[in-house]
């Protein structure tokens, strides 16, 4: 139990610091009983919960909005069993992302899921967020790995559904409902997921090209020259990495340090990063090489590196991992998460700049305007964008600037306005521009139902 | 509308023969607007429906228990839309799996569903009872792959969910729910489905082993050192493959014809259908031919050929897809899928034999005796396990000594009593064999949520 005013703090506030609740009381329960207990009570009484894990959410769902009762899972994160032969490993839901995968990767086997946040994030969290990262166009979505669930409702009920089968066809597919769902029907205290076999040769190449139309052709020969060993394919535009590079302070790949000894400025507009795994190191090579061969040929890339050594793999990727960080470097940070078609999907970041730039709130030198730039980057493969708009404060100006101008313009596309980071506080309001009137009837039925007295993550989602 | 009593038979009846109802009206509307009108109307005169695709499930859950009014979806059989860029592919629910396969196989693509029936099977009637099949080892479940659904609602509400984004966060998936409902929370009228490249090389080896033990060996050798190319890895138990060679009258893949010109009776304890796919038709040869140079070497396989071009492929798949229907050859047949952890799969197929000998059930010989035989198959990677009981004839006492054993069986080894066929009217009572009392009533909540009169395919599931 936490009540201390200064140790209250890092539980009130997101990591955006954008976000701040007065929440009083901090619970960090060890056991589902705990968590069970804690609900029957809080649901009898009518005290607002707000489930947490690694806190590292970008939408504001994981911190209080007022003074509601924060329940940490960092106290429930022991590792619950691994099954060698079918890869399915069973977590409490305070386990932290990194450290399973460290467990796994000992063991041979890879955890479907990746992300920049893996050192604070939760395995829980990520679930009740349906975290998507960089592995999901290789693994899929949690939808189709997590086998099974341990949940406790509102009412403090437990379902155990931690199933260990990969295939089961008896009854509704309840553990889906709450994949997603951001603390709003009940707490995940326990996650069975499968796991593959952890690939046995990693390459990754690091491209530099001239247009987004390059990019998306570099991806459709990628799809399908690199086929079962394409595992992430990531794009960055040349502003997040000249963000990056102000924030990472060493070279970029692409980059030679020049005659005055400075780091050159990233100068291609497009970057890809486009990572391999697979079980036969030769095959691979050969599979990439073939693959550089044919792009550079027909200039639809004009640069890249290729690495394959641990320490470089990690350096490259922290050009596309750290543009988050870098995105807050003067302040703040706007961000957006959505899907788009292929086809337009940067033209959103285009209209963007542009609106800024016309309404005079934009400049990189300029250092009276509250935003310095925005950069767009993400997963081509599975069409999804992150535009951030680096700030110098959050301004209201500014947010007037961007919503629901961002909403609609998704919205006129058929995208969706949260790809991967959920709803929150944030997007509460706009679920309307990704979800029909049907949809919506049929999302807050199924809350109410399960929550009727709405003390599960209020002010939120729905 | 059909109403002519002998046109009426193949809607009453399963194709197994065994499930038989007495409806006297077909309808088989041709838009979802005609299916909303249909379902409101029975809704409010508080008249069943029974939802039926292609009437391909094992289950007995697509026919009429009484006089349910069938609601075909043969009639719906347009493909709406497909994405190359993307892979994301649109269809009404009434069309044939085999035939949404061969239109994306003209432009590059594979749909991530493979099963026996596909001939005849609906893409609509697939999700509807969370189909699995043969490819799921590779391409995942239903659940990841699945992105969006429309779905007509018991009081004809249009639930248009067609979306068509890998990525979308925004409120629960609602979709997933309809995943495996097998039509009794509403009548699948259209998907959404990913559809992933086509591989360009399809390679198969069907093997010999000689013992249950040596089955699991050689699939967690296939599963590392083949890894992403592998598609496939089924087994087959000698008996199966006896009824497959009475029933396919050509000589087994591991038999030569004897000297009397007669084919051999395959003779192995154990057989196993292994498939790649992959990009590149060199890289896929060489790890099929070291891997089944180590398992040769090893002695997990004793025997086995392996086949390239598109004719032998089908051939040799027969041998794994014609057991249901050899299964049949005798008069009937009892059929379980369920799962089970690997090393106990194989022991419940045993104890059935043993059990109905004991009983003095079950003869090959022996025309007096109801049981033929018993035999077993399946998807080792899936941990499912498909249980034949071949029959002269549907019998009470064979019923008696199988249910509920088999359930009993897997339950104590934390199964699932249906894998992939769901629960119907068949097991619509034993879901508790593998569901929990909060589960069922979980369950039990959403049904009667969605579909207050209980108008959707009554006297099943749950």
């Amino acid at each position: 139990m936490i009540t201390d005013t200064n140790d209250l703090i890092a539980f009130n506030q997101d990591w955006m610091k954008k976000y701040t609740g007065q929440s009083q009381l901090v619970l960090k329960p060890k056991t589902t009983e705990q968590v069970s207990k804690i609900l029957a009570y809080c649901n009898e009484k009518k005290l607002a919960v707000v489930p947490q894990g690694g806190n590292t959410g970008l939408v504001g769902g994981s911190v209080p909005v007022f003074d509601e009762i924060v329940i940490s899972t960092a106290s429930m994160n022991n590792i619950r069993s691994f099954d060698e032969s079918s890869g399915i490993f069973k977590v409490d839901a305070g386990v932290i992302l990194e450290a399973a995968d460290t467990f796994l990767a000992e063991k041979g086997h890879i955890f479907p899921l990746d992300l920049g946040a893996k050192g604070s994030c939760f395995v829980g969290g990520n679930v009740a967020t349906n975290a998507g990262g960089l592995r999901l166009l290789r693994y899929g979505s949690l939808h189709g790995s997590v086998l099974g669930l341990e949940v406790v409702l509102a009412d403090g009920t437990v379902m155990d559904s931690m199933h260990s089968l990969r295939k089961d066809n008896t009854g509704y597919d309840l553990k889906q409902l709450f994949i997603g769902s951001e603390g709003s029907l009940g707490i995940i205290t326990g996650v069975s997921i499968l796991c593959p076999a952890r690939p046995k040769s990693v390459n990754i190449a690091f491209l530099g090209l001239e247009s987004y139309e390059k990019v998306q052709k570099c991806f459709q020969t990628a799809r399908s020259d690199l086929c079962e060993i394409l595992s992430a394919f990531e794009f960055m535009d040349r502003d997040s990495q000249q963000l990056a590079a102000k924030s990472l302070k060493t070279t970029h790949p692409l980059c030679q340090e020049d005659e005055t000894g400075v780091d050159s400025v990233p100068e291609y507009p497009f970057y890809v990063l486009l990572e391999t795994s697979g079980s036969t190191k030769e095959h691979d090579d050969e599979k990439l090489e073939n693959f550089l061969e044919k792009v550079m040929g027909d200039e639809t890339v004009v640069d890249g590196t290729v690495s394959q050594d641990e320490t470089q793999l990690r350096t490259l990727w922290t050009w596309r991992e750290g543009i988050a960080e870098a995105s807050q470097q003067f302040g703040g940070v706007y961000k957006y998460d959505v899907s788009l078609p292929l086809d337009s999907m940067y033209s959103l970041v285009e209209a963007v700049q542009e609106r800024l730039k016309k309404l005079n709130l934009s400049s990189t030198e300029d250092e009276s305007k509250p935003v310095y730039e925005a950069v767009g980057y993400g997963h081509i493969g599975d069409g999804n964008l992150h535009l951030n708009v680096a700030v110098r404060e959050y301004n209201k100006e500014v947010e007037k600037a961007l919503e629901p101008f961002v909403y609609e313009f998704v919205s006129k596309h058929h995208g969706s306005i949260s790809a991967e980071h959920g709803l929150g506080f944030q997007k509460k309001n706009y679920i309307g521009y990704s979800k029909s009137k049907v949809e919506i009837r049929m999302i807050k039925d199924i809350k109410n139902h399960y929550d009727p007295n709405g003390i599960l993550n209020p002010y939120k989602y729905i």
